[in-house]
């Protein structure tokens, strides 16, 4: 196939198409990359920050264009996609803030002493990033989505290979930023985009390629860690893959808010057809409670929901509620989704408890509006169902309240599993904040310690060096003694903080 | 086999004998690894301080009777060994001292803000780490090194796998850290140790296990690190493997210092019979320096070297060199070692440069007293060289000074390939500090990010969770607002320092 086709998923038809990037152009655009990275990883962040900021400013200015372009791709609709754009710029500004920051450099210095030597540590960018985006968010998780944003945030020329469910934005969104890039007088190669599976393949086993991050499917994000792997020298894949982010619900909360809570799990599970990473795919409910007939009424009473986002999309959907039932569960509520274009109807169905056995497919994901529901009987069951579960991107807590029993044995058994829990939120909404993990065991990710949303996302692109009794004028700048990018540093064992910083806020005990 | 035997290095006879480890005692020993993971997990770093405190007070009491095991089992003479129990009881007191100072766990909390709910973020122990050591370091890199001292600091419970190069003295580290840990209350299996390369196969596959640390040779490390990779659940296995560790001398300090180079060189790399995974293996000197005779006389002149710690050690050495041979080096001096026991030739080799191409055998470590010296015409074929040679875990650079004119180049470069870059030291010498790394690109380690001396070793053993909308009182002690455990943290941004922390110091610009 010598095209990436575009299509309207509302009724299948193409909006036309991308050409795939030939091998020599793909090598060309990995070379450019390798050929810059020394500048860059050198430029001071608040010059990076320039850069991020650029392209940030034309994708606010190009929104309208860029949302009608994404929306005869996804479908996604107005609002949502007018919601990402603005969403993806702030994405940009804030992780180029995080690097001006200067703590993710991680700084530290040791002065000689005794018989150590001087030592210096600091981060340096691992080099030339690819990026794989996801179909799901196809501008905050996409071309110029937190993957990019945070890549050329900590220093690293990033190579973004387009996504086929969003060609034609891909390639738009390629062209905006490599313009914004040399209007803000980045060096050419600081970004570049390919298109093909073939580029894909290509990309991942360039030797000037430092590390990959990649947003999607389990079979694909394994696929590219084996490819990594065999690689001559192996580099990290940072793959962020889907997984079924259970909500419990406690006894307490059944009794004071069933019905207020099956309606938000619909709400959560529904959004964007399902297609969310954080969808909540398991509903853990006191027996008794008749939570999946709740579930159901509240989906029965929901608006009408959206397309999938590819056929393939749809139809693995349609295959996983087939695959649930097949291994014991039982379909409760059936809503279907629009007549034309590509959906799948918004499933519940409810499972015994005792059926949800590590290695079960009811452990694993169901990429769509589609969510089970099991009861147990007692602490000590939810306890075992839990331990069964596989490591998870978000999981929840429906609590009465504070003083609720049971949350603290649930929240402490949820840490295990998750990189995200919340208590009385639902697992969907990732805001982009210092705090934020979004990782997770496997198999929600290929790295528990790698977050793609929130300040440490910067940390996947560096990796440390010291440098041992290097005279002053030959150490980087962020280790000098006068500290020239005014950064937050480690020095002599002591945490220290730049003269033009704010007062540090004193805290307990 | 169902004992490991313990060989005199010096006589190549046998001292005695440790069981294997039986399948159902390893799977006991990992049973109540993860049975006591979650209390070890909660408990203050403060109370892990005293526990780490009492292994090192015990260390420090059998000093001499200890010495004496390791000195019949390594021929490492009770110098070295005695100054090596001082080094691990200093290790366990400062990797505690990290934990109590806290920044490890990475505490950062975003209050609720506008559409973002609260979100706090923890790093919490990943559970039973699994600790393979080195052969040539008993006391500092192996039962209770580094690997052990930074995962009981971060709050992991450990099992170690007692090397077969030091068996008797593997059992009784082992047995003294148990009886010190049970005496200062720390909760049963927070450490374990088993004997026997079975049991680390089986301890590797455990599902409890959550994280390998190792130290060794690249085969081994590998294997290691496919065995985790197999499992149903993959594990990291931070691998801290042998590398050729460069040195290069420049065209002003070869004239102003060329023999005095050439004796540190030869210091460091026979040291401890060249020993050491920071062995300088290789030095790539001026043309026309005539660098390989000076460190062919400097070999001459040295002390007689000391004995290889194991049959299999000076075997694979002397295989080497015939292999560097092979690949174009020639030998230009070759010191025998001692005459009985188990020893190998103290030898240096030159080879032309164009021979160290990638994927050459010149490029790989030879474990033991062996280097190989090349010359370069100029500095674009230095580059050229350089840009040739695997990542490692140090470089070092001979300069004439600090106004040297080809310092920063090298410098620069080297810091694209090694972990840690030294200006007139050599390599061999690896400080425990705050900015100590001790890891470095591709084959030096299977995680270019990890280290295994210095403050950051904890961070391989944690993984950050965020806590969402979570009610103050059932926040974990770190994330609480009145900081219990007296923590710097970033508060809504912002780098804060507890309140009975020194004033920080106030740096520039």
């Amino acid at each position: 196939m010598s095209v990436d086709v575009s299509y309207d998923p509302r009724t299948g038809r193409p909006n036309g198409e991308v050409p795939v990037t030939p091998t020599a152009e793909v090598d060309a655009i990995v070379t450019a990359a390798a050929a810059c990275a020394v500048e860059v990883a050198a430029t001071p962040p608040t010059e990076r920050a320039r850069w991020s900021g650029a392209i940030a400013d034309a994708l606010e200015a190009a929104r309208d264009e860029l949302v009608d372009l994404a929306d005869a791709e996804t479908a996604l609709g107005r609002p949502r996609l007018e919601g990402e754009v603005a969403r993806t710029a702030g994405q940009l500004r804030f992780y180029a803030d995080v690097a001006v920051e200067g703590s993710y450099l991680g700084a530290t210095i040791d002065h000689a002493s005794g018989a150590n030597p001087s030592l210096a540590r600091v981060n340096v960018p691992r080099g030339p990033v690819a990026v794989f985006g996801a179909s799901n968010f196809p501008f905050a998780f996409s071309v110029l989505g937190n993957d990019t944003a945070s890549a050329l945030a900590a220093g690293c020329p990033v190579v973004v290979k387009g996504h086929p469910a969003h060609p034609l934005l891909s390639q738009r969104l390629g062209a905006l930023a490599t313009d914004a890039l040399r209007e803000a007088g980045a060096p050419d190669g600081v970004f570049g985009i390919v298109h093909g599976f073939d580029a894909g393949v290509r990309l991942v086993e360039a030797p000037q390629i430092t590390a990959v991050a990649f947003t999607g499917s389990q079979r694909a994000g394994m696929a590219l860690r084996d490819a990594a792997e065999r690689r001559p020298v192996p580099i990290p894949v940072f793959a962020e893959m889907g997984t079924v982010n259970p909500v419990v619900v406690t006894g307490a909360a059944a009794e004071a808010r069933l019905a207020e809570i099956a309606s938000g799990f619909v709400g959560s599970f529904t959004l964007g057809a399902g297609q969310f990473c954080t969808k909540p795919g398991l509903m853990l409910a006191p027996r008794g409670s008749d939570a999946a007939r709740a579930v159901a009424d509240a989906l029965r009473e929901a608006a009408p929901q959206g397309w999938s986002l590819t056929e393939g999309i749809a139809e693995a959907a349609r295959t996983g509620v087939a695959e649930l039932v097949d291994a014991g569960a039982e379909v409760v509520a059936s809503v279907d989704g629009p007549d034309a274009g590509w959906s799948v109807a918004s499933t519940v169905l409810s499972v015994p408890l005792d059926a949800l056995q590590s290695g079960s497919r009811l452990l694993e994901e169901c990429f769509g509006p589609v969510a089970l529901v099991a009861e147990y009987d007692d602490t000590e069951a939810l306890a075992r169902a839990v331990e069964s579960l596989q490591g998870t991107l978000a999981a929840a807590v429906m609590a009465a309240d504070e003083s609720d029993p049971d949350l603290p044995g649930v929240l402490a058994q949820l840490t295990t599993k998750a990189g995200r829990v919340t208590v009385g939120d639902f697992p969907t909404g990732v805001a982009y904040t210092w705090a934020q993990h979004h990782g997770g065991p496997w198999p929600a990710t290929s790295d528990p310690t790698a977050t793609s949303v929130g300040a440490a996302a910067l940390s996947r692109f560096t990796r440390p060096v010291t440098y041992q009794s290097v005279p002053e004028s030959a150490l980087p700048a962020p280790l000098r003694d006068d500290n020239p990018w005014g950064i937050p540093r480690r020095v002599d064992g002591r945490l220290t903080l730049p003269t033009d910083a704010q007062p540090p806020t004193k805290e307990g005990p």
